[in-house]
């Protein structure tokens, strides 16, 4: 019998769940379109949602001083260390309704299910609703676990969204006080471990046929923009080989960036999105192009490596072109490695749930990224279709949802803390 | 001695020449920049001046039904054949001094150097100042060497301008009555032959270290509007296997572009001047990329033969990938063969200056693409530094200058008309 095609057995927690992401993709700021940004109204009512969630499952909850939404399941005795469950509660605009609301409403299920049966576990469990991982109002990202690891950067409440309000204004509307972040901080051993699980928002389960996926890493970034500049002219007077065509220089370097990453074999992934041609004439011969190229891979090392050897590959391009070429590091994050005794543990589950087990990389950011700082981190991806996120078309079966619900318990049952499994 | 060497020996004309170009560089819309654009008060007065010179060279002249500015030097007696000269007056924005106008104000010299002597050929000479050939302001080309053959399209007369105003309220204010723009029409047996002296607009002479050029066709066009549509994913989570990175193949259809032109050697170029990938995200897989291919070449089933071809590598490109394409001629325009008699008087006149005789297409457009209709036609390039025209930067030197008009008068003084050439 195929693993993968084991259906199952009861698929109550998967419905409950997508009943309530339901529930909360309806809190949006506009109707026809899923946007729930970092302190807002529709923010502080998701918030509200979820503390009752939390307190229908048993735990004891509150908003912390950043806005992140904390529920607490206490453990054999009072105030043990826990294991904390978790996601973001904020959305991009015109967002999905999966991309982060799954992660929490599934660790509450969870915990509701222990609760309903009595029984607690030698370790509490804490189910985290992160209140700002998109980093849509304020352009800064991880607001939410970065408070909780202690790695706010407090100069950011400075920042002031598109209509000129601070983050500090906004705190202060929400119901928090600004100066007072820095109280939603917890420390290293309060944490047993940070495990959280998130739709893949790629293909890759997809195309294996499979609905859970063990996280090796989130990847780390390099983000550059480039810039060649050759001459303008003419689309009719100027012969081929007396052009310093931009354009064609940076087709060039695109299609050396793609061809450097299909050949490798370590989940490098390299992307141009942006690309602006300039003057940008049907007959003119664009004398300068801007691109950015954003670089993404599992190991640091391998990553830089690409790096340096595809911008060596630019150079040279630019030098055979006679372009000049401007090329800057915009942007660059670690990799975040996911610990081996998390992913032993996260594999054992989705196999006892009957499923072939895959580790993959995670391409994209998630709070993980923050909370290293303060606990091991652990991430349990879901299939949704076509791997499509950060659009209305997202998409995760119940019968997957349901899959990654009892993976998760079946991995909170399981748990053993660092010092046992090792 | 090395014939490109040659200093002229009197620079008189050159120098006549250039200062004119001045005066006419002074009329325009903005001080700042010139802009010369059609049936505009600064339009009339440019025409005005050009009149006062064609009179003072002792032509009769008036301004015709479309607004060219028309001047005629009689022959040996009144009302023969003529061979007519000339070029364009109005200008792009923030345009260059010389494209257009030093083919008139070069070819009123020539006249005023025959008058001055009071010699009188075997044929009539016109001077025509076309009205418009960039089609700036009514975005339609060769209004006024249209009109002159007889191809004037009447209803681009209800065409209007960016502020609302029509092409036929705008012949009005100029003083010309809309209804008789036919009678700017000439006929075929009027006309020996259609000379224009013009600037090269590209880098070939410059690069041959050659003043003058002899134009072998105007170059024929094809534009084509490519849209790519693949599949917009997150730049860290989609596999590269598993992409339709449009830009990408964009990049490749860009690159197969400029290979196919530079191994051509048949004056084929090919340019990609504008590209649009959408979503534009630098994190996003661009789903979509919009782009425009402008292929030129002196002969037609040569431009022809090579759109095919190139098309058919786009759609490989495009299938391999699993992209859509959509392909669509968005313009299309003949080649305009330089006659073979008028090139062979031409190239005569070049050498007779002492000048190394250098055939080259023109990859630019020019009012001989209509004057086609009605006449030979042949053409005269004068090198410009850098290859840069349509910019303030356009720039040729008054020894240049001088060396065009010398080359055209010897070309006027031992001009043949066909009947005889052949």
């Amino acid at each position: 019998m195929n693993a993968e095609a084991v259906a199952p057995q009861n698929s109550s927690l998967g419905e409950e769940i997508a009943a309530r992401i339901n529930e909360l993709a309806a809190i949006s700021e506009t109707p026809d379109h899923l946007a729930r940004v970092f302190l807002t109204p529709e923010h502080r009512a998701a918030a509200n949602l979820i503390l009752s969630w939390m307190r229908a499952a048993g735990m004891r909850a509150h908003v912390d001083a950043i806005g992140n939404v904390c529920g607490r399941y206490e453990g054999q005795a009072s105030g043990m260390p826990c294991l904390m469950l978790g996601s973001h509660y904020d959305t991009v605009r015109d967002a999905g309704k999966w991309d982060g609301p799954l992660g929490i409403v599934t660790a509450i299920s969870c915990v509701a299910e222990l609760n309903r049966s009595g029984r607690r576990l030698p370790f509490a469990i804490e189910v985290t609703g992160f209140a700002d991982e998109e980093g849509v109002r304020f352009a800064s990202t991880l607001l939410g676990s970065r408070a909780i690891a202690g790695t706010f950067d407090e100069s950011v409440l400075g920042k002031a969204d598109t209509a000129g309000v601070t983050m500090r204004n906004a705190l202060i509307s929400f119901g928090l006080d600004p100066d007072h972040v820095g109280r939603a901080a917890r420390t290293r051993g309060e944490l047993l471990a940070y495990v959280e699980l998130h739709i893949e928002q790629g293909p890759v389960l997809e195309g294996m046929n499979l609905p859970l996926g063990v996280v090796t890493a989130i990847s780390g970034a390099t983000r550059l923009a480039a810039r060649l500049t050759g001459m303008a002219g003419h689309a009719g007077t100027v012969p081929m080989k007396q052009r310093k065509d931009a354009l064609a220089g940076a087709a060039e370097c695109i299609g050396a960036i793609e061809q450097f990453c299909r050949t490798d074999e370590a989940g490098l992934v390299g992307t141009v999105g942006y690309i602006h041609a300039a003057p940008g004439a049907t007959n003119v011969i664009p004398g300068q192009v801007s691109f950015t190229i954003d670089i993404r891979a599992p190991g640091d090392a391998h990553r830089k490596r690409a790096v340096t050897d595809m911008v060596r590959q630019i150079e040279t391009i630019a030098r055979r072109r006679d372009l000049t070429l401007q090329l800057d590091v915009t942007h660059e994050n670690r990799s975040v490695p996911c610990a081996n005794w998390l992913k032993g543990q996260i594999a054992d589950a989705i196999a006892g749930e009957g499923y072939r087990v895959l580790e993959l990389p995670s391409g994209a950011g998630h709070d993980g990224m923050a909370m290293i700082d303060i606990a091991d981190v652990g991430m349990i991806f879901v299939r949704c279709r076509g791997g499509i996120s950060h659009h209305p078309d997202e998409h995760v079966d119940t019968a997957d949802v349901d899959a990654g619900a009892r993976a998760l318990l079946r991995m909170i049952e399981n748990f053993r803390p660092r010092d046992i499994a090792q």
